[in-house]
């Protein structure tokens, strides 16, 4: 039934709905789409099938394999170190997915029994009956579509915090869940947010501050940085209490769409969340003005897609055999890559090489490098199917052990990147990726 | 409203619901509640407020000061590296926080304009009123309780991925939402999950496997480790389709509560998601068998409590003018600590003095070590409030920067632990914190 609604709810949407419908994408992008989505189930980055594949491309939350979990918790770790690491002051910040905001509309969790309770009970007439669900509904929690208002209802105790000094911020990630259009079905999403505090007169600049911040951080991981852009909100698509307002965009084969929104959104929200006691807001810089919010609030499951659809290369190139063939390439940022390298064994005596292989493993997990544990796979593989596989999972590197490792402790490395195979001794591959990876993460 | 029935179901609770009540704690246990719930809403732990803190108290998502979002990251990091980089087969897997599971019972989704639409409707009498209504719940998508059956609709597809070869795992974690006892409220947990799939013949072993793991890991972070420990579960109070259980424990000052509960859940469950369609679901290990589940969950909010109430030490002594003193000191493992270091300002030039703290703390950020910009503070504080302060909020070392560091680049390090002053070198600092964390966590 609820698998029904998903797909009833996605042929309502495919013209119109969601954050942004797609309509008849070109030819070319819709080639690559169905491209990029056959080759993320087929190499783990999210669960098979349609329905899945349709929550992945409206970049909501689907369900994940393990290289897609991955592939979003580095992208969230980085957003995170970037923003509560960054020379502003910004605090984190967890809140409940479900809030005390009294809202008529959005969704609401109610308990199914204590519904069906009420439809059960034979004394109550229509009248009382409506009366009845009508009051279990205000008094159901509601959840949250965004995480503004969580860290709008602590800014008064981080106000004290920071000495009543501003401007400072409050990040959050979390998932979200937005209803669609009636049709009974919902988004969830998992967002990331900064709500910034600051003087009125200087909201507007640090919304370009923080638009530029963002630009950057996207750009940093790109294959094609052109890809990302920021533009500024035109005035008559302003939401109601903003004056200003900027997006990050990434151009997706079918057209753009949005990836991070900032909004100036005055002071009327923060006044309401505290019933207009304007002497709980006021900071310690002599005026006695109620502070402005920046809101600057992504789509990390968005971000996944960006950045996948970003660094998918198709290269057309000859075999051996002359055969022209199609090598497909995830060149995720090293930082964002789920699989940091492939361990699979050469020709040899199958148990000293697992040996060789494990200890290698282990001591990669110690230096947190995320390994894939190729040799395990039962079925023989050519190398260059091999090789066409890691490269479409976007392992950065692979490592072949084998007879000539146990004599000599040379292995082969291939980069995913260079295609070349090095010849490196066993002892030396952990501090090398270890020292790529920390390269490329400073770049 | 909303406010009004969190207090109705603490209330409703408090002798006997939720995951376990808590009765009359002795004076002495309640006490250093008391204390350490002050202290964490003092201390940027939890947010101030009275339901909050009951929240924390129950083990549920509570919202999280800066601290507490740090400290519940790390636990969860930790957790994921132990599990997905353990020398067991385990792959990360995400999935959407509503299900597609058909459940009389339980927490469903409803838009509440949907809701007010149809009650609007005059032109329905009462059965069809509740008719519609009905209808409208069975196709509400139910909201999970447990992280277990997103990882049984996984299963065959992650099957596939290890070339059927068993055992291996699917891992988890994300927010579950428990109705708690028809008040219409609800209960959010940050659940870990590990679901095992096994050999019949094997799953009593891999129970044992697990448990053992489970234990040494959180033993790992523990200052008493003894507070932590397992039991099986007697064979009465088994879950309906498992034949054994065991509870990984804290002994909490009011009574032991479960951090993380095994199961051996047998076949049930899977062949019930799959529909009873045995050959989906068989390995290649040449019997015909479907595979058991051992399933591991965990209450990573209960696990941030259990880590603070463990470390929270309070000493007596006497101060310089032989005053008796209370100190309050947050133990944290050097792997959890929120903050790992704080840095401040003495006497001297102050413009020059914060120049030097602003490039340490872009240092320790670049290594990726979380530090404390106490240096903004603008209210000055004595050394000893200063002390205090950090012990209470865990941080492991405290810098002090003052016009002698200006002239010869000396600096004073204190220690949580020690509580021993030391003087090093500005350049030497970021290197000894770094193998400071690092040793602790090879330990």
């Amino acid at each position: 039934m609820w698998i029904q609604s998903i797909r009833r709810c996605i042929r309502s949407h495919s013209c119109s709905g969601g954050t942004r419908g797609v309509c008849s994408p070109a030819a070319d992008g819709s080639d690559r789409l169905r491209v990029l989505l056959q080759l993320c189930a087929d190499r783990f980055y999210i669960s098979p099938g349609e329905s899945n594949a349709e929550l992945f491309r409206r970049g909501w939350s689907c369900s994940y394999g393990p290289l897609g979990v991955e592939l979003r918790g580095n992208l969230l770790r980085q957003w995170w170190h970037s923003v509560t690491g960054s020379k502003e002051r910004v605090f984190g910040l967890s809140t409940p997915s479900f809030s005390a905001e009294q809202r008529a509309a959005g969704a609401r969790l109610v308990e199914a029994e204590h519904v069906q309770q009420i439809l059960d009970r034979s004394d109550l007439n229509r009248d009382q009956l409506i009366q009845e669900l009508r009051g279990l509904l205000l008094s159901s929690p509601s959840v949250r579509r965004s995480l503004l208002q969580g860290a709008l209802e602590n800014f008064v105790s981080s106000l004290e915090m920071v000495n009543r000094k501003l401007p400072f911020g409050l990040a959050e990630m979390g998932p979200c869940f937005q209803p669609s259009d009636g049709s009974g079905c919902f988004a969830e999403v998992n967002q990331t947010s900064l709500v910034w505090f600051c003087s009125p007169r200087t909201s507007s600049q640090w919304l370009d501050h923080w638009a530029r911040q963002r630009l950057k951080w996207w750009r940093k991981f790109a294959l094609s940085p052109s890809d990302f852009s920021s533009v500024e909100v035109p005035e008559n698509e302003l939401q109601e209490t903003a004056s200003r307002g900027m997006k990050i965009l990434f151009n997706f084969p079918w057209g753009p769409e949005s990836l991070e929104t900032l909004w100036c959104r005055g002071d009327a929200e923060l006044l309401q969340t505290y019933k207009g006691v304007r002497s709980k807001l006021q900071s310690r810089d002599g005026r006695k003005s109620v502070p402005h919010v920046v809101s600057v609030s992504g789509n990390m499951d968005r971000g996944v897609l960006a950045f996948l659809s970003n660094s998918l290369q198709q290269l057309r190139r000859e075999d051996g055999k002359k055969r022209l063939q199609q090598r497909k390439v995830l060149k995720l940022h090293p930082v964002l890559a789920p699989v940091k390298v492939a361990l699979d064994i050469g020709k040899g005596a199958t148990v000293e090489l697992r040996q060789v292989c494990e200890g290698l493993l282990q001591e990669f997990l110690e230096a947190k490098i995320s390994a894939w544990p190729g040799y395990l796979e039962t079925l023989p593989s050519s190398l260059e199917h091999l090789n066409a596989k890691y490269d479409e999972m976007g392992v950065l590197f692979s490592v072949v052990i084998n007879e000539n490792t146990l004599e000599s402790g040379l292995l082969q490395v291939r980069s995913r990147d260079t295609t070349i195979r090095e010849t490196m001794h066993i002892s030396e591959i952990r501090h090398f990726l270890s020292k790529y990876i920390t390269a490329a993460d400073k770049l």
